[in-house]
């Protein structure tokens, strides 16, 4: 029994050939350094092992577009789903007054008719009543039950010009949940007085959270006019990439700029962003009647993402321990060197390996 | 000192027994062959951990509904929430007409009253006058104050069969950041020309942007009679897996579709979708008045999801220094095979093992 | 031919030390079974890594909000974006009827004006006329050409105290894709009976969807008065952390609740949440009016987020392997204890090092 504890605690290490050569040992050691290196600035330094990560960042973003424009001078009723993380300006509208519910033409081309043969009724085309109608002086077209007089959304409309001078007013709050770290992007540094006249630019305030719309466009790299004619996304990334072993204060947003629907710079088809809405009202007898809004917009969406890190004996210990062992990785390219390329190679085959013939099994002659 | 840098730039290497039987030895290599294999099939080949990848897709989608119902024969007014990733389309209205602010009484069966007593007056149950009054001939009901008269949301009616044939255009930009790569589900392939006519299926037109309602309703399992009459929420999801480092044309969307409200169809609480909303309007005389809809609908929401790899050096070197470390593991399993069910076992073990007592320490009886 | 096939089926294993040493055999078996601890403790049983796990939870969020209020006392029209998984209620407004398209002095303290020349015209202060108009008996304003007569949000009004007693009702439909698993947080023991009667609550009510606004603004540790007035965001998270090897009834929803907006709590800039919208009329004659709306507003955040693990070969597989080779970096430490601190060092090393100088490389001295 105290036979088999005493042989329990025994340590059981491996017997090593120390081979003192030169260039083995150059080698050997190279290659360990580019190992330690690579750990140490790498792993450790640029990827920072050492700490615990939370990417699961928890956002909150508020947003307040102020501006004035022709067709609308309010600030509000340009901006749909206010206060949310996406939100739209208009630009450009396409405004069909004073409809009711009746029978019109379609003004569309493709409903161009010469006959009531040309135009099915009902279904899939939508509430069509089979009949063809004059649609102007020179063209007749297919009849439609609905909402009247048509859209003739190929009028030509200009965008507002305002609009590049109309300001996002962005406030962005964040938590870490893993390491209970909250941030807003109202740095402490910033000031009543600063918010009142600032405007975001990368050179010098970085930090301001109003934005101009023709500098987001222009950091987007679009050409405002296009953009405005045609409608498009752009997105308002906020980085946060916080180190929480550091200052409180280096923890900021980092603001950028892309195009989102790019596929529309690239394809004919479907350019732009653009999109139709109504309002109704109601005569003194009841009946309904409409305006109807095709409006091309710019719409915004502020992407947040980021991650923090903060030291933690758990990652470190696991990465310092995978640090330790890959430093043995170096000797098995050392090992097929050594015993390959080497002068002498026979001669560290012979210390390196004991051969061993089971006494069960024959002898086998060798090819070695 | 010049011995202490020859003895820096030494090499160390195991000593190593090399065991000459045909049993450990096939068993050796048969492990060994394994450990390859998973590393070159499942890690490499089917996990692809040569490449680096990027999660973090970006993407923007725009949405635009097209159809003609019975309620509403507009594109527009269907819709909510436009060019948004999430948009309804509605299915069957309760319109309640010409509400006046006023006092009237509760329609809910739950509020139906024999007298007074049985209505509270104020909080919690709302804005009640705390009276019983006649809500028809024959049953009375406690009164309120508020939008008059109430809703009765019992009525019966039945969604708008057109709704099958309306069409879903999604226009979905992707990006990799880390690659910046640029992807839209209007491939270069699509023409204007197919976009005009195409309707999305998964057999011959899977890239084909337009989807029917009645389609995408039946491939996420769906009856449309039952969903249109509940409402309920479908899922459109859009897969891009990209392997960036083949052609460009490989990197496509894949679509999927489910009913994300499940939970609806098991559980016979609450089931389906439906929201309420309001029209105002104005008398001449200034008074506020209302149309109340109660709207069932068909909410989509558009999930985009992806990754993409891409050949990366880092990766690819840790992974094959993983795949080289792990052939040795196979040493582990061979070695308890060995040294305990091989005949021979005890040769082995002498062989392998080299006793060592240090002179320090008794000599102790070994249960060897 | 034969001797290298015969040659290839070898086995190769270290040669060894025993070392019987209750020093360094306490200090290695102690080692030894700190890491089987902490792979057994930590790895397996606390990380699960057993597991597969998936991450990506598809989630599906509807909401709808019941209560009367003095302004508003339907339960739709104070809630935005309706169903989606972020919503509005609104506790305070200020109203500005009657707003048609004209000329009239700005109300914000700072267009206050003396003369014509502290007003400019157009851009980029919007559309101001130059001209500097009496506002009231004592002061004069900017004029400005839009909606008139200006908005005045200084108006002090106070927050509903019956928003308090709302009810905010939540169905969310859950999927882990990997598993196929899909789950409601309506649990199948969630009887129509008791969800006309219950209200969450952290201890019993625990699985009751149907939330109090007051319990919710308390659970996020906030003051519903001061909240109210200024408007604010809260996050209701609900948390899916799911085992699938154990019973299906222990995968349940938790819901907890935050401040998503907390930088307003500390930073006097902007506090709260407020957003504007419009009403629209026509007149008799034609004419748009409107009434304009400054709403203080709760918006809630619906964030739905989890995880699911269930058994798996491969990751159990690997990790084991991990497991059974980390037990090995033990040696790592007890060789440097060995060789360096312990009596004996010396035999030690002499026994576990053999030294081999190359015949090609001139035998030098050593420091050792």
């Amino acid at each position: 029994m105290w036979s088999c504890i005493t042989d329990f605690f025994t340590y059981e290490t491996t017997k090593s050939v120390v081979v003192k050569s030169w260039t083995i040992g150059i080698i050997n050691r190279v290659v360990q350094l580019l190992i330690i290196t690579y750990f140490v600035g790498w792993v450790f330094l640029h990827e920072k092992a050492y700490q615990s990560r939370d990417t699961a960042i928890e956002s909150s973003v508020m947003t307040k577009v102020k501006g004035f424009g022709i067709y609308n001078n309010n600030d509000c009723e340009l901006v749909l789903s206010q206060g949310a993380s996406i939100f739209c300006i208009i630009t450009k509208m396409i405004t069909t007054e004073n409809q009711i519910q009746g029978f019109c033409p379609e003004t569309e081309s493709k409903y161009v008719c010469k006959n009531a043969a040309a135009c099915k009724a009902g279904k899939p085309a939508g509430i069509q009543t089979g009949n063809c109608v004059p649609l102007n002086a020179t063209h007749k077209s297919c009849e439609i039950q609905g909402w009247c007089p048509a859209e003739v959304d190929t009028i030509r409309t200009i965008p507002m010009p305002e609009v590049e001078d109309f300001t996002i007013f962005l406030k962005n709050s964040i938590r870490f949940p893993t390491f209970n770290y909250t941030k807003g992007n109202f740095l402490p540094t910033i000031t009543q007085q600063y918010i009142k006249t600032c405007n975001y630019d990368k050179v010098k305030n970085t930090y301001c959270p109003i934005f101009r719309v023709g500098d987001v466009v222009a950091y987007a790299g679009q050409n405002f006019t296009n953009l405005a004619n045609k409608g498009g996304v752009i997105g308002i990334k906020i980085g946060w990439m916080c180190d929480l072993d550091k200052s409180d204060d280096m923890c900021k947003p980092e603001y950028t700029f892309t195009r989102l629907d790019a596929m529309s710079q690239k394809n004919a088809v479907s350019p732009g962003y653009n999109f139709r809405f109504a309002k109704y009202y109601k005569m003194d007898n009841g009946t309904d009647y409409r305006t109807l809004i095709k409006a091309y917009a710019i719409r915004f969406d502020v992407l947040v993402n980021g991650n923090a890190g903060k030291f933690d004996m758990i990652p470190t210990l696991i990465n310092m321990v995978a640090a330790f062992t890959s430093v043995g990785i170096g000797t098995v390219l050392c090992d097929i060197i050594l015993l390959n390329f080497l002068k002498g190679a026979e001669q560290y085959k012979a210390k390196k390996f004991e051969e061993f013939v089971a006494v069960s099994v024959q002898k086998t002659n060798s090819c070695r």
